[in-house]
């Protein structure tokens, strides 16, 4: 990670107390001390029974234009001696990083991520880290239980106007790597190539003299293959409109409001009536993971979800935390009260039984692995080579879904139930090899 | 708005369905028709009593960005058809925005916002407003209860591990607006001119050899004013510690763990034993605005607060929806089942006891409003006329933060307690001058 400082400096999105250690350890010599922080969290959200990791491409991303040029040094004056701006200045992270691949589930006590330099090297990360992690690992996890939920049916994201502008792109990315068939969010779309899909809005029936002038206008646009929405006024007649105006190869028809199951069970009807057995039923409105899960016996064929979606269902962020856990080889951790850490740098194993069926996940201390079986997999993969990234780094978004997928294939049945519980898998520490 | 296409282009954060619908009212000429968009609440979150108006200082400068460069276009030629992308290549809001102030309360159905303009004009902004006011208004709602809580103690918002980190910004300024003290974010600090503070991790004490040692270091490095972190190990040698090496005159100690409110007690009488009574504390670790107002009776100087601030403490977006609410001078709105609106333009004025208490909100149509007394005071401001920011547009953030201390003294005081129940005063909607 050399070269010029690239456009849109990540450095600054970090926390002063970062900035201010990384000045008095320069100062006091202990900036070069060989540190291993560990990213992980101590506990799912309550009930929940996996994590899914998410970030990591971000985070890799963002990491190659975390640099301080001229200008993040000249808002940095007032906050650190000019020693540590000339240090700052020529900022590059030469460390290493290990870490879950994208996609993977994880658990309580998971390393996660692991970052490998020296003290300033590492600590400087953690606010960035933990951001991104703590973001997308919440809307993953909670887009994993939608995508159970819909026992197949496509799920399209549509919370882009529900959080915030950024966080919105971040949230489609994370949805369609937990499975999300698409994204309304252009900027995803443009970013990470997700496939972007929408239907219409009800201002926009509303724009026009009625209902069919609305959905012929849309029709001659979009085609008949488009998905009309037909709540406005009254669904009755808006399914009747709809089938009037575009005909019985109608892609689809939305319906946002009221009680989803009888309403899409109603429109189903009249659309078989109307001869439009193919038109496709799409409902959204304020669902999540539980009512489209009450929904699978209804005749529905895609689910538009939003507002559960980007604020994680519950759990807006997953509850990571950055830890040192290791100085010059020797094992640290906090000693006080409630939240202790185990020190010493950690790597981790999922076992699984013959069957494919994942048993436990074995956390022990790196480079002293436990015996491992034929059915065990280590989890961490390397990401950062001395500053650089490696080609496990560059996994395209498509693999981490495919990795999901059969992440949760291999979980126990209880694990993916949705309702509160313990984690699908226990964690078990060796704290000796 | 005019000129060239400005550096980061905020027009693909915003949902396909937008540049469809302004692809369809082109080619059917319904995208010319005058509309008029509000934006507002329904509902304020469960059990509160207010909400915060905030993002209309961040709305303004994205629309200055909202513009399709030749990037933006060519992510498009999927979406749209030709003649839309030379439309949006011309793109630039030419109609009119008028809103409550930055740090004004709102209530169910107050008319936050409104935008006027032809439809394609104003359409195309819904994504993006929504995304800043839901992500905004709810940070700055939670704030300002916590503002209440901490009864005049100065509040530090260090949240931005726990939420995206572009949102940690924003989250940072709500915060501030609502009458935070500090963030320990330092793009916040760059971008907004917020006040940036910070004291140390529990990686500073396990990097060093002892915690005197990393005493001293951040003693040397930031001076006796600094905060040491007392509780990596043991809270009571910590603070020994502390005093020892930064004498008497130590800043103030920070306790992150445990039980927080006895722990100050003991911390006080420690600190005062040593001599050390000008000595501050500071509390963290997951405080909501209930374990703040919890800990009023304790000797607490200040409190940092994250996770709880970040994700709108319960309440993570604020509910705020945009809608088609006059065409052509024409009242329109949803009719169908649950989630229906008041068509027509609104404005709206809060009416006050002679005492100064607030006592109701009016709504009423739009340049129709009703007799008004002395004590009504009209809330919305022209913030966007033809296309240009006004001077109202460009207030500064103290003048926000001075307008909701003002607004939250002016609430009868059933209406600042933080158990749930009813907004804190009513609303009423008058639909005939």
């Amino acid at each position: 990670m050399t070269g010029p400082v690239p456009e849109g400096s990540t450095a600054l999105l970090t926390d002063r107390y970062e900035l201010t250690m990384v000045a008095a350890a320069l100062a006091d010599g202990t900036a070069d001390r060989a540190c291993v922080f560990e990213l992980f969290a101590r506990r799912l959200p309550d009930g929940r029974r996996y994590g899914v990791v998410a970030g990591t491409g971000r985070l890799l991303a963002a990491l190659e234009r975390f640099r301080f040029g001229e200008a993040e040094l000249a808002a940095l004056a007032q906050v650190v001696d000019p020693a540590t701006l000339d240090w700052l200045r020529d900022y590059r992270f030469t460390g290493d990083v290990d870490g879950y691949p994208e996609g993977e589930l994880y658990f309580p006590g998971s390393p996660v991520l692991t970052v490998t330099g020296t003290f300033a090297d590492a600590v400087i990360l953690e606010t960035l880290a933990l951001s991104i992690y703590n973001h997308d690992c919440a809307i993953a996890s909670a887009a994993a239980r939608m995508v159970t939920a819909s026992a197949g049916r496509p799920l399209i994201e549509m919370g882009s106007r529900r959080t915030h502008e950024e966080a919105a792109v971040a949230a489609a990315r994370a949805a369609y790597l937990a499975g999300f068939a698409t994204t309304s969010n252009l900027a995803a779309g443009r970013r990470y190539g997700i496939p972007t899909a929408g239907t219409a809005a009800h201002a926009w029936v509303l724009l026009h003299d009625d209902e069919r002038a609305a959905f012929r206008s849309q029709v001659a646009a979009l085609g008949t293959g488009t998905t009309l929405l037909v709540d406005t006024y009254d669904i009755r007649t808006g399914i009747a409109n709809a089938v009037e105006v575009a005909g019985t190869g109608l892609g689809a028809v939305r319906i946002d409001s009221g009680d989803l199951g009888e309403m899409a069970h109603q429109a189903r009807e009249q659309l078989d009536a109307l001869g439009a057995t193919g038109t496709r039923i799409v409902l959204s409105g304020d669902l999540d993971e539980y009512a489209i899960a009450s929904l699978r016996a209804e005749p529905v064929d895609s689910y538009g979800v939003g507002t559960s979606l980007v604020t994680g269902s519950g759990a807006p962020t997953a509850g990571m935390v950055y830890k040192l856990v290791e100085v010059d080889g020797r094992p640290v951790s906090k000693r006080s009260t409630s939240k202790e850490s185990r020190g010493g740098r950690k790597s981790a194993l999922r076992r699984y039984k013959p069957t494919g069926t994942a048993v436990e996940e074995i956390v022990f201390p790196h480079g002293g692995p436990p015996a491992t079986g034929p059915h065990d997999r280590e989890l961490p993969v390397p990401l950062v080579r001395g500053g650089e990234l490696t080609p496990d780094a560059a996994a395209p978004l498509e693999d981490s879904r495919e990795r999901l997928r059969a992440a949760l294939v291999a979980v126990p049945w209880e694990g993916l139930k949705l309702s509160r519980g313990e984690p699908a898998i226990p964690t078990t520490f060796v704290t000796e090899s």
